[in-house]
């Protein structure tokens, strides 16, 4: 089959490789029914994180199961189902705790932009439905294994709660689905940090009371006087630079809580800063694992629409534009579809 | 009178003073029934901490009201009364969602090794007993101002819950009352990192039901043999230095709470650390007001007994041998008698 392999800063090929097969008893094979291209793609694509030779790329998918290892009992052939970016056998301590990207086993996924995908400790990981899903459920379902799953754990771990006041920094695809999983935890405030007039327009369809497209001081002041000179009690930090994690700590309350889910790139926590400030704060790759069947469930419902974050749509094949358009910024997400 | 002024590092002096006045309407003049020296007074003795000229000593505190200012409500005089060591109005949001040591108004308490002392901000910062306790319930009492307030605030901070397992950082006296609160919570395990006999049986006391005396790596090792290599689910660093919070990262299970309540000197959170390591954080002076009447009402009815972290009581006359004992780790806690 072809896949996506990226050879280098910029180049992103779409290109034969040897068809994924059953490597241990634990795993499955799926057909992709649509995958995407992550932010944190961008990393490598752009030369800012390293790379040890070509690499497969791809970790969010759903799709249909077509083979199973002999240890595989949870799921079968012909099942649909989604699974987190992060591959967790969902019976260790860690997993038990709800930190399922923290698995004792754990491993990240890989490979998934290319039609068919080897997904490890598949019991673990992926999560069936009962029926197959219409086709205009994929890219919502597909939503749920990454962006939705890590927006929603920023939300989960800034302890958003009903009735308060949440700050998202980003509005990235992730932010974005921050500030619909904030609005889902039943939020009174959700204060969107956007300067783009189509994403303000996509976080006010997600949920998003207000939009500030102030930055840094600016961005700060302006928080500080939507919320009487408080600060929010919950702020998702959905970037990873230093100058959005300043401007999370800007306008976290203390005692309020910031959840932090982009990889921190540059970022210096200053302890003192911390200490006085009391700032609550949880990070870390998203256990999407835990939140699955839930977010699931609300996407087959109906009560959520995360795949509207998708605004670029490309066959397959075209993966390489798909990157293009997301480091130029000319999408906020690109959805990748498989014939 | 006569208080406790620290001219520099190591020079402490019991000199005449002003006897201390109500400056504001909101202020009250307390007649101390005991003081106490607190570790954080040892940075400046050590001259670890920039001081500029003599400065007043103390700010943990009980004892009786002999004034209030014109717009004081809450307490007057003849009552017996406990405060905490930041000063703080209880009305603002910071003290409402709280976080008190974060007040709007709120400032630190100072003076207190003396007779007498000005309590600024006195109906948000003190609170009364119906009655006059009993002279064997002061060192308890003392003890809620700030050490136990402090160390119970690490626990809270820890996120500590019924069943769970704990491991104290430090045993020194906040360390100490870190074990006395996570006990108190309900805790099943509580693991107390400890090298000293006296403080290792005063640690049992207090309810730990481990001791480690192993550190760094080895200390590390040794916890996570204890808890079937998984780690704690909530750690209070009460120390403050590197090396304690290198330890309390170390024994820390991912999804875990750290609760820093040791001001931090020369501590660095490496934030890719951070992230893939899952850790909760929240440290910060104590927000002691938001614990006082619920502490003083378990010591009042004999269900915890803090005052057993002193291990020397002297005079406060003698104030000075004090500070040397507790430098030169002689005593974990030195009361100080006001006649």
């Amino acid at each position: 089959m072809k896949a996506t392999i990226l050879h280098g800063p910029g180049d992103v090929r779409y290109e034969s490789v040897s068809d994924p097969k059953i490597e241990k008893p634990t795993d499955a094979i799926i057909k992709l029914s649509a995958t995407c291209i992550c932010g944190s793609d961008l990393w490598p694509y752009r030369g800012l994180s390293k790379q040890d030779g070509p690499a497969h790329m791809g970790h969010e998918y759903c799709g249909v199961v077509v083979e199973v290892g002999a240890a595989v009992k949870t799921v079968k052939p012909g099942q649909f189902v989604v699974g987190s970016f992060c591959l967790s056998d969902n019976t260790c301590p860690h997993c038990a705790f709800g930190f399922h990207s923290s698995c004792a086993q754990g491993e990240f996924m890989t490979g998934a932009q290319a039609p068919y995908a080897r997904v490890p400790l598949a019991d673990g990981t992926l999560v069936a439905t009962a029926e197959m899903p219409d086709a205009a459920m994929i890219p919502h379902m597909l939503a749920v294994s990454d962006v939705l799953g890590t927006g929603w754990y920023a939300a989960d771990a800034a302890q958003v709660r009903k009735g308060g006041t949440v700050v998202v920094v980003g509005d990235g695809a992730v932010g974005l689905m921050g500030v619909l999983a904030a609005s889902q935890m039943g939020a009174e405030r959700v204060i969107a940090m956007s300067r783009h007039a189509p994403r303000q327009q996509l976080a006010r369809e997600f949920g998003a009371t207000d939009i500030v497209a102030e930055r840094g001081a600016e961005g700060i002041a302006r928080i500080m006087e939507l919320t009487d000179g408080v600060g929010a009690e919950s702020v998702l930090e959905c970037v990873g630079l230093a100058e959005s994690m300043e401007q999370a700590m800007g306008v976290c309350r203390p005692g309020g809580t910031i959840g932090y889910v982009g990889l921190p790139h540059g970022v210096n926590f200053d302890s003192e800063k911390l200490f006085y400030g009391q700032r609550r704060m949880l990070g870390g790759p998203a256990p999407v694992r835990r939140f699955l069947p839930d977010l699931m469930d609300r996407v087959l419902q109906g009560a959520i629409q995360p795949g509207k974050v998708f605004d670029l749509t490309l066959p397959l094949a075209e993966v390489a534009e798909g990157y293009k358009a997301m480091d130029e910024r000319r999408a906020i997400k690109t959805l990748l579809r498989v014939e």
